[in-house]
């Protein structure tokens, strides 16, 4: 499958890896409005040639966009306008309502299929690229119904060749859910991130005084304002809902500590303590599709 | 030596490994309040025998007390009270005003260090005990003009023979300074982990969508609140100061996400990156130590 990648980043770079790795993509086009990027990816094999966007999709039978979700909800429907009628494309966005609302009624749709591939790094461009980032990883495909047989069927190949286990929902469903489990943990990160740069103006004390603990919390404070910026105002309904609820557990919090309440601050760590069940349970899943990924390739 | 560790959890547990391989502690005794946790202790081959308190304290070179703050706070006059002469006692917590006020008039003062060794896991318990847990992390030793010579050489080779570095503080700069980096960090990810459990009632959403990402920012959600109540609580002044800080940045965000500035919310993301800097000064630092280390064993 002629393959073009819109889009050079973490995202679009490990991916041109495993699905070249996995022969799934006869020919890799790159595609980047960053002529550095497109550089970057082409010195470093990510891609076989870089194309024009029209160029690329002009002669693709694959197409993926993995570009900032502001982005993807602009240049979607120019993209469909100008694919082949074969052609398959997909998104990996973490919004999708409203990327699924702006080609709603476009005449190509069931070409369309709207993914989430949930994996990441902190880190971001070409050079972040690496092989392997969406194994054993969950894939979330929205609106399934309004994409074609032909277009699902590719993208399991995709997302299977990834080595990701997929799963589906509805776009409200998805933004509501991850606004929660992943976007609310990038805004805490990024904002406990900048609490500690600003009161440590002195930064030999973060030097001194940071333990493993600090440097895991704040990892995701990394992350690139580019591609967040976007997700979090895209999904801003839900992650003002859930940073509500975060802020209004910290103030509890802080109003037991005011008060001396230990055995209060006590109680809530116990019941934080239940997230040791649950990210066990992810890990157990993980270990679960490793094992049926290993099944499968056996009983090839 | 002849050591004692009092509290055979995550921190002592590992600090017995480490002197045992290192040949500092030639008898290693445990004392625990918790029955269960000594019996492991003993069977995990953490210590070499368990005593009561009295009989351990009588017997000792050298007192490793490695319980909760509060319990150090409270214990700590009647371990010097009852140690002999020449016996070296240290602590391990992570907060050292009340500690180190508890025996500010203490005849035996100058036999105790007050030190908090930067290192640790979100598990707990004797079976959390790992070799090698303070390998190049950072000891903090506070108030270093009110312990002895020998108190203090005793110390440098405990804390030497454990892999760190050691840096000297007062004591309320100490725990100033990491209620930042540390204590809050904590009490960001207790919380996250208790909104997204609030929140998400059914767990297969948690399963489902959560990355590595969410993983790592809750990870210290999995913390001992046997262990964490007190060290909030002890360090209630400052912890306020920084939560409070850190909700107001989460405030601002939250406001610039219903005006819909998503420019705002960009530079914000821009200013947290700088942490990208500082933590790549940790892992510099820490390679520094390592390299150090080399140097000194070769040295020999």
């Amino acid at each position: 499958m002629k393959t073009a990648i819109i889009g050079l980043g973490l995202i679009g770079g490990s991916m041109a890896k495993d699905l070249r790795k996995a022969n799934l993509a006869s020919r890799l086009i790159g595609v980047d409005s960053n002529p550095e990027h497109s550089m970057m990816a082409l010195e470093l094999g990510l891609v076989d040639e870089l194309l024009s966007m029209d160029e690329a999709l002009a002669s693709s039978d694959l197409v993926i966009v993995s570009i900032p979700v502001s982005a993807i909800q602009k240049v979607l429907p120019s993209i469909l306008d100008q694919v082949n009628d074969h052609a398959v494309v997909l998104d990996a966005g973490s919004t999708k309502s409203l990327i699924c609302e702006a080609v709603k009624k476009h005449p190509k749709r069931n070409q369309f299929v709207a993914s989430h591939p949930i994996a990441g790094t902190e880190n971001s461009g070409p050079t972040a690229a690496i092989e392997g980032l969406f194994q054993n990883k969950m894939n979330i495909i929205c609106e399934r119904e309004k994409s074609g047989e032909h277009a699902l069927q590719v993208a399991e190949k995709v997302f299977k060749a990834l080595g990701m286990k997929t799963t589906f929902m509805d776009s409200t469903g998805h933004d509501k859910h991850v606004a929660y489990v992943s976007h609310l943990s990038h805004v805490s990160s990024f904002l406990l991130g900048q609490t500690v740069l600003d009161i440590e103006k002195d930064e030999k004390n973060i030097f001194t005084l940071a333990g493993s603990g600090f440097a895991s919390t704040v990892r995701l404070a990394k992350s690139s304002p580019d591609m967040w910026a976007p997700i979090f105002s895209q999904n801003a309904t839900y992650l003002l809902k859930a940073l509500e609820e975060y802020i209004a557990h910290l103030q509890r919090f802080k109003n037991h500590l005011v008060n001396n309440e230990t055995e209060k601050l006590y109680d809530i760590m116990v019941q934080a303590n239940e997230i040791r069940r649950v990210l066990g349970g992810i890990e157990l899943n993980q270990q679960k599709t490793d094992e049926e990924n290993k099944k499968v390739s056996i009983e090839k």
